[in-house]
């Protein structure tokens, strides 16, 4: 007696699930069985929308963003501010900026930070077409809007030293406690950054 | 200027990620990135997996567990005690009994049990299929591994009213405390279930 099991295009489909991100064991099997068992499941429609996603949406030529197109929406928006460029590690770091609705300007993404453990080198990042960018748009200001850690920093200042020499206003993130968050969350170092960049909020009796 | 956003490809492909069984809207949205954006993740391969289990698969002739074949690997093992046939509800239901290496003859899925409130009546349950079965096979017992709520209750009277004329035994799983539990745990219930369900364990001084 064999001990039973799924049939083999089953099994396949269990184990490609369990490689989504965040996907367990137990999930994928949960997912291809619904997929398989649900009247309304229409996996075929996740597969298209897989292959057609995979097809259609590539880099935006400019800044990295997705897009469909030569150029993204938002590199393609008339009404945003080309004076000031903002430098981000990711694409996917994109839309957290833009729900803040703090910043109207256009994007860079890097494809990534400088990280000598992960094989990750500045050859390997946008930064050359950073540079040909700022050469040929002519921003004020270029964001440094990279991680606070250490890979962030250092490609920061990575990028810091080379735009050095061309006319144009660098600045990056603040560091410091979360909105929201009470002192007894902060760590030493997030304490310490927010300490060295304290703004002044008045003159008292000076 | 107009608030950025992704392709509308990309948007699809998150809503379709959003509907599986488990995957929230930051999970689609991190799996659809990570489709297209992790170089090992190859997501026409799922794509095509997809297609491929839904093509394929399909309930068994006999006893309603996925197969690619006309019998599944279940009802072609001829290893397999035929004079033993388990009721389930769910093809879901049998690799867990199969694991538990307790079990060793046949099995046959209702496809659901009775549920007025969810307009799943006898009719529309394998019962017709079970008694054919049974009379074509001839099995010495039939038990009855539906769940212990109150709708697996229901439609395991249902059915051992139905099979009362046949020549067959008919028996239920045991109920009461789970493995591995203290009495802590153990619902009114489950603990009224385990005393009337009770073993002799010893004769003492009769």
């Amino acid at each position: 007696m064999k001990r039973a099991e799924y049939p083999p295009q089953l099994k396949l489909l269990i184990a490609e699930l369990k490689r989504l991100p965040g996907v367990g064991a137990r999930s994928a099997e949960r997912i291809a069985l619904w997929m398989l068992q649900s009247p309304d499941s229409h996996p075929t429609t996740l597969a298209r929308a897989i292959e057609a996603a995979q097809a259609s949406v590539h880099p935006c030529a400019q800044c990295g963003f997705f897009t469909e197109a030569d150029l993204c929406s938002l590199c393609s928006d008339p009404g945003r501010d080309a004076k000031i460029l903002c430098v981000v590690e990711q694409p996917t770091d994109i839309l957290p900026l833009e729900r803040s609705g703090a910043f109207h300007g256009m994007y860079h993404t890097l494809g990534g930070r400088i990280s000598p453990l992960d094989h990750v080198g500045p050859e390997s990042l946008r930064i050359s077409q950073l540079v040909e960018r700022i050469n040929t748009t002519q921003p004020a200001e270029v964001i440094l809007a990279l991680g606070a850690d250490v890979e962030g920093e250092a490609t920061a200042h990575y990028i810091a030293d080379i735009l050095q020499t061309l006319p144009v206003r660098i600045s990056r993130l603040a560091q410091g406690i979360p909105a929201g968050s009470g002192l007894e969350y902060a760590d030493e170092l997030t304490l310490s950054r927010a300490l060295s960049g304290r703004t002044q909020v008045g003159a008292g009796r000076l």
